[in-house]
């Protein structure tokens, strides 16, 4: 298993191109966010907006709308129980990332089978949290042609690939992938979080147990989709938003006994600054 | 096209008269948000507040006040459905900016309607992103006797004057001007920014690309509703607002890949007061 | 008319009794807010928990309770039309402060009727904004038995007294509070706001213009009936409170052209602290 | 009357294990807010998140979501009115504090009767503030199996041990504790708060009258809260936790006249860090 260089961080976040504009930088569609769980919406459209995503929009239950509102402004808001604007939505957008907070309810249900049956070539879908839960209780293919990324926490991956943790060895994740879907990208998240893709493994040396906190994995999950609405889609633009995310966790550990996702929310425009400096 | 110098902003940011009082810096109202736009509104307001307006009416869908008090405490708020009250507000105010995550309903366009027919000499009418996109397809006339200032950027402006981007070129652009209405003022936002004014054009050499992010027109036209609020409607004032913006994120782009509208909108009250400074 | 020293600041703050407790620092219910004024209740009340007050609950429409609850979770909330709660808390307060955004309606009418026909000697009642409309308007008697305090800006005081501002001399103000209530104390808010207080007046030469933005009187309120609250009604406190606001004020001032009534609050603790160290 | 020495900080807050996740730190629910005490909720759930806890989860009344969600994302929140799902998370946490801001009333005190009736061994119960007043009102027994915390203020160890303050003697506290339960813990805050348990007394000399405000008890139970669900139950990790919160304070007021709740919050993790290397 390949180790993950601090380097890809140099090669993907390059200097922008002074004539772009917002469209450049990519449309990315959170759905997330339920009665219970309002949090993890907010983090995981802060986290895009904060990586750099040029548009963000949040599908989500409308009670939710004004904390959204407040804590981020920046990004725009749909109801997911609107299924013409849903749609539209996925039609719209080149990244959607489902699950975040989204529970299992008929609801949630009908929104992954929205997302899977409505994707195309050229767009990415991100499967986080309870999206992942509900395609392993609903046995939902992952037919769309759309890009794949999933993920799982380690306990997520167990619903997903009936693999017990002490069997989430690299052979057999490898081989419940490939069951899954052989194009899909498994982004297992652990000590050192893991990347699958096809017969490629990887992993990051970085992260830490002052990150073991809700609504990190939310942050993530933000921050995967703000990097491939800007930076496209390529096993190296996974990399770096998985390696960045614990790359600040690690130097906010340095002083914190416990990292709030927040916080690594607020520092990402200024570590992505630093790499992209570097790279000149 | 002349470039806007630097030195606008000590011309225009004067120290403040000691004896004044909040109604010497201007009552500006924003006419902003709908259901799924709701930042807009709260960080044009927040610009204007922080660029030194006197008094900030917001005018939104109730809906949304609860996130205006809470972001913006220093703003009011009026609902924009209630007839009475908006055209007091309108015809209260000295500065009327409209269009921010406004949308294209029909309440949206009875909005614009009101603004365009019931503003007068010695106002200022500022039309922003929704407005434009409803005077583009409604064919509304531009025929208020109060000042006008359109902030589009490259796309909007397309609908508007039915020039393609690359036919944008100062002598088109005049001339869709003067057709619009030949008193207005242009400010075409794009890589280096530009005012149209009658035969007058002038450019901007700052911003950056990693202000290619949702909200960033909001903020502007905060800014410029705040500015003319208190400094007066006059073509410096209006470069001065368009300049500071920019400076303000070139200056945090120097450290971070991307800016975020609400902290530029933070570093405002410290900017201006550099260059008031600079005056003495 | 005696000029209010900083020595005022070193007599009043002094530190704290270590074997303390919250009930020792007062008990502050602040009426403010209405549908369109929500901030309002948010700055005022946020500026008696920053300054010290022990307990502070604010008395609003309950559309407002989510922005106060988000911005200032050390307040509690009861709702202003609910007149058991509202006459229990006006009994059970040390301090009463009346006014910022409450607007002029008929429930406002009565909220200013309750606070004065329900308080008695030991309270303080301070009057602000709407309070000192309606009073004007309605021609409401000041005759409640507790120590009154009036915050009048120039327009309100006109309002109030029938002078037009230049006519708002010392011999003038001392006639027309006579008239008003002979025992209440004015402090009229201009650049160097002023105190009347019987045959006695002082006045503050702090303050600026950068504080000429909507809220910065409900910010003066707020830590006003926290000064109260805490050190007790004497017109040793109230100049404390006047002059502390705007010292802060002119020390943001210098780094920034703008000073927003946030920002003055978030800074009260240390400065208090300041102040307090002096005078061991 | 034993003197809690900070040594105990460098043995409970421990480096943690590099495989640990969020599992590891405890699942805690806190039982809180009402309408007029909404900021309670956010005060103790915000502490308990910033402490370290895994996941914590705030059973409240619905109208408190949305400020909930915009302060403290990083929590759940589930409807105390819905008794399916309250049982559900009594039974299915580590911790359950109950009290802050809940009122005393009937669905208050079915909340109280409900936690005491279905927590067992191994999981622990704080009760603070309202849970307090309930109990000592109703003389409902605290008969759970579950760990037992209470954390009144001397007036409210008043109202439970018919003590008077002046006869809140170490003896008659240690009888009355008996009375009430005799495995239970007493943490009695005060100027030098004091903690009870068996046969067993200790003090903290920390704390300072600056924290003499509203919210400050509801933040000390949420750090309690937090440490258990990260630490374990324990008369070190109940020391611990009192300690921390008055030593951030006591820093704090170093240059504060007033320590808000919220600062002291945000402090945590750089604290507990601090005290994790000393421990190396």
């Amino acid at each position: 298993m390949e180790k993950i260089s601090k380097s890809i961080l140099n090669q993907i976040i390059l200097p922008r191109n002074p004539e772009s504009y917002k469209g450049n930088y990519g449309k990315v569609l959170i759905i997330a966010g339920s009665t219970h769980f309002g949090g993890a919406a907010i983090l995981s459209s802060s986290a895009a907006v904060h990586s750099g995503a040029g548009l963000v929009t949040v599908a989500t239950t409308p009670e939710k709308f004004a904390a959204i509102n407040t804590h981020i402004p920046e990004a725009m808001t749909i109801d997911y129980h609107n299924k013409k604007e849903l749609l539209s939505a996925i039609l719209n957008n080149d990244v959607i990332a489902i699950g975040p907070g989204l529970g299992t309810s008929s609801v949630a249900i009908g929104l992954v089978k929205a997302v899977l049956n409505n994707t195309k070539t050229d767009q990415t879908v991100i499967l986080d949290a309870s999206a992942l839960t509900i395609i392993a209780e609903e046995k939902i293919p992952l037919q769309t042609t759309a890009h794949i990324i999933m993920t799982p926490h380690q306990g997520e991956w167990q619903r997903l690939s009936q693999l017990e943790i002490p069997a989430q060895t690299e052979l057999n994740n490898f081989e419940k992938l490939q069951d899954l879907n052989p194009d899909a990208v498994l982004v297992l998240k652990k000590h050192h979080s893991e990347i699958y893709f096809r017969d490629m493994s990887f992993k990051i040396i970085a992260g830490n147990p002052g990150m073991a906190t809700g609504g990190m994995g939310d942050t993530l999950t933000g921050i995967m989709a703000g990097f491939i609405g800007q930076f496209g889609y390529s096993l190296a633009t996974i990399q770096s938003a998985l390696l960045i995310h614990s790359i600040i966790g690690d130097k906010l550990n340095e002083k914190q006994y416990v990292v709030l996702p927040s916080e690594i929310i607020d520092k990402l425009p200024k570590y992505m600054q630093k790499f992209s400096l570097q790279t000149k």
